[in-house]
């Protein structure tokens, strides 16, 4: 392994869990929606036919996630859905907003080891604001040298982060928990990544391992094992 | 008035078109509401109120606009409103997001007279996905040196991008058309500021001139004249 110089770390379900939130958050619309027809599995995937529509409009985060919610509910409703109602989902999306950030086991004392040999930053996707007072609640985030809010992970988008710390690809290590966006387009721009798989994963995150056969990356199954990797 | 060397332009209301599209939207708005209620002039200061107590958890965007539209629509109706208008009223919402971006008169031909003598800068505050968006959608991107979408625009928000492109505050100029947003920080923290007014301004942005009396900013009615200024 070259010289790993800066490690950058993924927030939503890598720093911090995430996707629970909206899991809960989905049984919690199931029961609103429950009162006007019966609840089967493909409600959450008709749910996700709506948000994946709506996301080169909206992009990532709760507000876009709230207006998709309505917008299903008042399809899947045939637009009976009571004023009462959507105003309950409103809701939903608001507790979401405001929900305590609980630190995943590990990362603290993990970072507080890397601070001294590393510079350390977030790199995270989704909704400026979202993120922003995510990052704030988190009370961590002055453990970090920069973080960097972005509204996709592609290449490019890591690609000038690096540009803007003039950081070399090979010294350049991702952690984070969705193939998709964490390690796969950093692998692509030349950088290293570990894979810290997370119980929890939206669907839109999801991927094959087919697809990525021919990436070099290494999975750990616990932040604490990093100490160990990084010696190797 | 010292050596200026970058100069950043606002967004929206100075280089394209912005708050109009919102007073439009707010009148369709009313449109769908008049079927439940008689409209006055209070429905837009009431909306105004929904929209400012949910600044704190949305941010500002059209995503969270659309949220209290159909937040206050549920109010205002007593929740009364049927899911066909909540559609609506997010269609709506989605009619801005694609909205075209109209440049404003004199931007492209003042912008290339400057672009060989100053470092340009687009600082803008929103929401990261509408704001990238609309950027790209301009097709005057490529004339900017750097774009910064920040989430509010205070002192320490400008002082960050200065100190990241090692910008001096004596030689920075601002422009916009928001003594707030614009104006005001950017002088607080050293900067030159040029304010051109636009017609339409929300009532969110709007200051009395005896709050800004102190501070010292120029005023121009036309980004035409900015040449003339910038040569004085």
């Amino acid at each position: 392994m070259p010289q790993i110089k800066t490690i950058a770390f993924d927030a939503d379900d890598t720093l911090w869990v995430n996707e629970p939130i909206f899991t809960k958050t989905r049984l919690q619309y199931e029961e609103i929606l429950s009162s006007y027809f019966e609840i089967d599995e493909s409600l959450e995937l008709k749910l996700y036919a709506v948000e994946k529509r709506n996301l080169a409009l909206f992009g990532y985060g709760i507000k876009g996630f709230m207006l998709s919610m309505i917008e299903s509910a008042i399809e899947l409703t045939e637009s009976k859905i009571s004023g009462a109602d959507i105003q309950r989902i409103i809701d939903l999306g608001k507790e979401m907003l405001t929900h305590p950030i609980e630190i995943l086991p590990g990362i603290v004392e993990t970072i507080e080891q890397l601070k001294s040999n590393y510079q350390l930053l977030i790199i995270t996707k989704g909704d400026l604001w979202d993120q922003e007072t995510k990052i704030a609640r988190s009370g961590i985030a002055d453990l970090f040298d920069h973080i960097e809010i972005v509204s996709e992970k592609t290449p490019i988008a890591y690609q000038a982060i690096l540009d803007r710390y003039q950081i070399e690809p090979s010294t350049f290590l991702m952690i984070g928990n969705s193939l998709k966006s964490d390690i796969l387009p950093v692998c692509e721009i030349g950088g290293n990544a570990v894979h810290i798989p997370f119980h929890d994963t939206w669907v839109h995150e999801k991927m094959d391992a087919h697809q990525i056969s021919e990436v070099k990356f290494t999975e750990l199954s616990d932040i604490r094992d990093l100490m160990a990797y990084l010696r190797r």
